[in-house]
């Protein structure tokens, strides 16, 4: 399983993604799947993988080494790429090229063609922005009306983002909410596991502001979790029982 | 769509349930899932239900026409039932006998035969147990280890429970946490909808103290909503920023 979380505020851009793999729910490992594409100045983009690994390596190894571009007979990178939109373009492609190498025998192995991707980052001084891309190829982009997007387990870690996450909120609020969102999903599933990537990039900043691993036992994410469940505790305390029934 | 939760603690039964249904997203109605068998000193039975609406309906009819015991020659229903084990047996018979008549045009159709259920009570002094049922006639009890089942869509309320509920809890705040589970759920999924239909049974009781719907713009409900939002906003803000970071 996987839980991976970009959130896009007026200052810049979120990603957090946990490192939790298994296949099957006796062979669980950790893998990296948020990677970070940078060269400072002109472009920072981050990719966050979920789904079958296999596909999703492919994905990011054919991205590394460039896909052909039958036009020009050159290859075409995502370090080469002018916009965040055409860089999304060449990512849907990589999924396409790999659909078309693997697809087919994971049909015959009945495995289904399962990946999908958060990618956000910012570009030649151009616009920073947020997409999610499906198995597809496909993709739809995150607009400030709902200002994150979610891949993998996604379930048990958005009521906390619904709450607290608007176009204005701080960066560094967005982060944490990220990772009250990420602690949200690891209790309740154990497919999603410790340790965390985070990437920001701040607005035109075309660079990482962070590029940060969140170990087990780390000071600072420990002490989140427990002070949000003692507030949790509390908040669920200062609400007055129901009064319904018969002697209340 | 729909959400159900049922929480079994020391002092007693909560069952919570929805009353949206949709066939479609352009098809959305209020039907009650959560039906109430009761005669006060003898037995009090909860049964909610999730999953295809004819499938569920057509369980709640076998089960109060009752079921053909070939071996008595009588009808068995869940009001002669001696045991809620029994009881419980019985409703799995009354899903397997839907299937019987209904899955195979249904797999024609290609519809799944998707049911499951949520049934707790007491029956003639003894034991309060909660079950959930499958859709294969199979059923789960709830434990002192885990004191609360789910069906439906359970991910998005599922950490509210995780964090609040254990044996232990009052049974009106075992309702509450229920409530906020409920809400959580609405927040997210515009499938599962008010209004809400609420049964406590308190252990050795043999009748529901409580069996109330909880209609929209319900002033405690509506309170509840707002105090835990501002709760969560208020929990969120006392976490400091994470100090990640260059500048930081």
């Amino acid at each position: 399983m996987t839980y991976c979380c970009g959130i896009l505020v007026r200052d810049g851009l979120v990603m957090v993604a946990d490192t939790r793999t298994n296949a099957g729910l006796d062979n669980i490992s950790t893998f990296r799947k948020l990677h970070v594409f940078e060269e400072p100045g002109r472009h920072v983009m981050g990719l966050a993988t979920a789904g079958n690994l296999s596909i999703s390596q492919a994905v990011i190894s054919t991205l590394q080494e460039g896909l052909d571009n039958p036009e020009t007979g050159e290859k075409d990178t995502l370090t080469g790429c002018t916009s965040m939109f055409r860089a999304t373009q060449l990512v849907g492609r990589a999924v396409r090229h790999v659909y078309h190498l693997y697809g087919e025998g994971l049909k015959e192995a009945d495995v289904r063609f399962d990946v999908s991707f958060l990618f956000g980052g910012q570009v030649n001084g151009g616009r920073l922005r947020l997409f999610m891309i499906y198995a597809a190829g496909n993709f739809i982009e995150c607009t400030s009306d709902t200002p994150f997007l979610q891949i993998g387990e996604h379930k048990y870690g958005k009521p906390v983002l619904d709450r607290s996450i608007t176009y204005n909120t701080d960066l560094y609020d967005a982060l944490k909410s990220g990772l009250i969102s990420m602690d949200s999903t690891m209790r309740s599933n154990l497919g999603v596991g410790m340790p965390l990537d985070v990437l920001i990039a701040r607005r035109d900043a075309s660079e990482a502001e962070l590029n940060y691993r969140v170990e087990p036992g780390e000071p600072y994410f420990h002490d989140l979790r427990e002070r949000w469940s003692a507030a949790l505790r509390a908040a669920h305390n200062s609400i007055p029982r129901p009064p319904y029934g018969p002697s209340r």
